[in-house]
């Protein structure tokens, strides 16, 4: 039977509307995600390139920031509505998180800046700008904002972003508590401790997920996603990686954990970027028990069967630390 | 820019908890269910069977029992909390709709129970038993509630119902208004009437769908819809149906409304069973614009690309109206 | 128990190794093949252009030559040896449909030319020119002859080929007789006659069709198939040809002849051009018993499940019929 | 342009008919090929049972026959001719390696049995049963001879078999020069020896490879195939697989050599099966020149995406050698 509920859910948050990601290559970056995901560009500004997968209905999904390293620029989520957004402002606040309110950027309108505890830079925000389809670039398929691209093998939209945090818990209670996401799954070590979470706002069984950093750095960023709905694309795309020379780093195979259909690759830029292949499974109950992933069971959520994730991929995100970066240099992580 | 949002969403329905069909042929309909989609028995209990996907948490989704004709028993709605339900309660007491509260069913407690306007049984409900899979059958899988079957084609889980109803507009108001539905898609005549509408509560682009009844009867059932995930099955199940005899009105095809990848039975006791082979696409967007297909646009809505739809797709519900039944008996419709 | 075998079968037809066809509008036609299809331009010498898949090895497999009427120009087939070309030329000499030798043409060395009772053109050969990759082109994966394209959904290689005869038997017998193909599947009439007839040399179910044409013409091309091997592909491509204005005229769906998952596209020129979504099943037995489907069994062999044929695909053949171009012209076709 | 040709190919062996393992658990050997890979049993006798899969048309393509250890019993090779297999038996009668003629088995006549060089039991014939479905498991797709079963991932025919040698030269040239298969791929070390060979007498990749075997051991088996022809029955039967606790050894990947889809299991008796996700590429060039996988290449050769394949994989095959038996007791390779 169902448990008690101490208290009603918040469905503030709705959506993660973009990511800007840092690249020392911006040009070979954009090259990357136009010529072999398919993705269009919106516009140019300052040493930010503005793009948007093809069903994607915003002005762009993913801004690229020349910068000296990899890494993340910032996260923005929109809210449910205007009012969402006020109730969010005041609960950040109170955080002592808050950073105020920018004018907006390309695309967008105002959005209120914050930190997470680990040092990510994100927003909240719900004025948006609607990408419009040149007429020539307009599908018959009115639920598509522009026909399916002819060059790569095109994802299709935004899906998630994965995040490092020194404290995996402290992070996770945040976006909990502050903003509303609900725990789907996470990792827990036998002392107890949360060695990695993933949650979200919506049956997506994830929008974030916040893995262990001990680096000693903050604020990294461990992948974006974007999602194909097939698997076979996931082939497809692997194809293409290996032969245009983009390091595939684990996959195509399939997690345990979100039960999702993986390939992880790093961008010229250094970032990696993971491609989803299907929708792994739908979270609907509004009672959700998280799982719990224990050492004895940790293999099979993992890897769930094909490709397994070779050591780097528990601790290679962007920034880079120094060591990985002389790995890198001589040729190791190649 | 994002425009003027009067109020605020409702997010009180949350999840199509389970529909109850019935079957004139109980023993062939559960036979259905279980030998060629996979679906597993709950429990049995007067002229009842109780039946769930391999991936559907709670002790049912499916409920199957005897009656002379085919059709609708009703349908339940979970809400997001037990508040969330006695708010939804409040209202449906005002609208003249609402019949009061049953004490539970098997696999839930006390729902409140109303009729739509096109007097279809409906309840919502929050508290909830969760099936529990027996050792044998515990998977390492751990977001999953059971193993995966080693019968027929299984599928995954539970995805939407579609409804006919008298006045389109009507009873699409009704879930809107009454229970926060969100319009996702609809089709509206040369006069602006609505022919049909698409909504969810979720990111699903249709949780229900009403499609307009020209026969003069109530409360008519167009299907019921279990999910795969992937066209392949639809492929796999499409043999498996040729060669048990089993009718395939359409498909596999793919819709432009709603991006569906379908397929369309008639189960033995004469309801039409959707199978549906991918997620389509998902609407995140907190302030999505109804789609509205039209005269002009509705071919690629209906049929993006490959089965048609025969004309008795839209005539054809359960329970039958006279002169079907008679097409029926004399073999037109098989 | 085996059959009683006469005598042993030929083993000298080996493969389909190109396809020439005519196309009033030549630059469109090879945009088609090039920006929708990805296939690579190897030459263009006069009035032809010379086109291959992503994994065809030889110089070319396709030729797009200008002509007032699509239809087509010529096939070629490769033997498995010198020694088997020149065997089958002492055979055709005999028959009265040879031509004689033509010194060549871009691609490949001499070839002897002859007619089929019905009056295609049709070639064989054995010296053949590879296509060698630049050094920018050439995939780590050895067993491919380039990189995949990254434009469009690119096809991987040449099929088979459909003719139209006026006299099924007649063609079949001359192929399998005179050239060694076996025959797979067929469709007889009611009076024993031959609708259709499916043929190969090789464990593919069908490298060239044989289907009656009641147009009072001769020499007509029904369609040209080039491979994907995945059924995506076709959902993928169905997108593109729906956006890209390409009269999409059935599928996908699947065969039940052949078990082919199949679409069918008429490409701007007029030819109808069919893209296979898996390899069906392969026919391994030397020993094969033809399938003969008949007036009882012929719907599920037209038609396995998914998208109906329209009438026109039994018809609608290149060069056009005065009676279907006058249709066309009406734009009822279209 | 086309090399020099110094002789006609050999067309006598067609197709790989059966093959025969060993298991020590032969009760659960039985159980795993019916109830996971859905195969049907056609008949038991003595130590031995017959079983197919829902596309094979003879009485039997595998033969499971208790034994002390698992390995392979025999395999059996279907010519094109009668001739054909009169003029095999004459070459094989010179060789020293044929062992004559044994009256046939349950599902087949006479077959003239010989030894590999490295000792593997063959066998050519020419006379088989073909296997007739009962009324109620015939299906209207007259090309398949029953309908699709309902239990388990049901596999649809026998692909190929691979085997290990003391000297892959040796047992290549064999099969090349006495029995006509053509060398599709090999693997060739810095010193010119070879590795690995895959070889065919159709247009798939393979029907036959051929892995160097350090053991010491003669007449290993490395393992059988059963093919899907999709690779999402690969994802499928790994979650089954992971759930009914078979040892998955590696995939679901994509090996770069043959371009196969594959996953690698450990039957319960302790031999390899590959399930073949699709078809890869097929090789329908008469002229076929060798792909050569050298050390700089061969990485991408091995796993061309997904799933690595463990140490065991090149050294593990039937019958086990003694070491591996005991890591194997020692459960280092469960």
């Amino acid at each position: 039977m169902t448990q008690q509920q101490p208290q009603e859910p918040i469905f503030d948050v709705h959506q993660l509307a973009h990511v800007e990601i840092l690249s020392p290559k911006p040009d070979e970056t954009v090259r990357f995600f136009k010529d072999l995901l398919g993705m269009q560009e919106s516009a140019r500004s300052g040493q930010s390139v503005y793009l948007r997968a093809y069903e994607d209905w915003y002005h762009h999904t993913l801004k690229v920031t020349e910068a000296k390293k990899p890494g993340l620029g910032h996260l923005a989520w929109r809210t449910s509505s205007q009012a969402a957004l006020e109730r969010r402002v005041r609960v950040l606040e109170g955080t002592g998180l808050g950073k105020g309110w920018s004018e907006g950027d390309l695309g967008h309108g105002a959005a209120y800046q914050f930190s997470s505890p680990d040092g990510h830079n994100v927003e909240l925000l719900w004025d948006v700008d609607y990408w419009q389809a040149p007429p020539e670039l307009r599908s018959p398929l009115l639920n598509r904002p522009q026909k399916r691209p002819l060059q790569g093998v095109p994802v299709r939209r935004l899906d998630h972003v994965n995040l490092m945090a020194a404290n995996v818990t402290t992070d996770k209670d945040f976006w909990m508590e502050q903003l509303g996401f609900r725990l789907r799954e996470h990792i827990v070590a036998p002392d107890g401790g949360e060695i990695a979470a993933w949650m979200s706002v919506s049956p997506l069984a994830h929008e974030i997920a916040i893995m262990g950093d001990q680096s000693g750095m903050q604020g990294r960023l461990h992948h974006i996603c974007y999602w194909y709905g097939s698997p076979q694309h996931l082939s497809d795309l692997a194809d293409v990686m290996r032969e245009q020379d983009i390091t595939i780093e684990a996959g195509p195979g399939k997690h345990g954990i979100t039960q999702g259909m993986f390939m992880y690759v790093i961008e010229p830029g250094g970032n990696r970027v993971e491609l989803f292949g299907d929708t792994g499974y739908m979270i609907l109950d509004p009672d959700w028990k998280p799982i719990r992933w224990t050492e004895e069971t940790l293999a099979r959520g993992i890897i769930w069967h094909g490709s397994d994730l070779p050591a780097e991929f528990f601790l290679y995100a962007t920034p880079l630390i120094e060591k990985v970066e002389e790995l890198e240099a001589a040729g190791v992580l190649d």
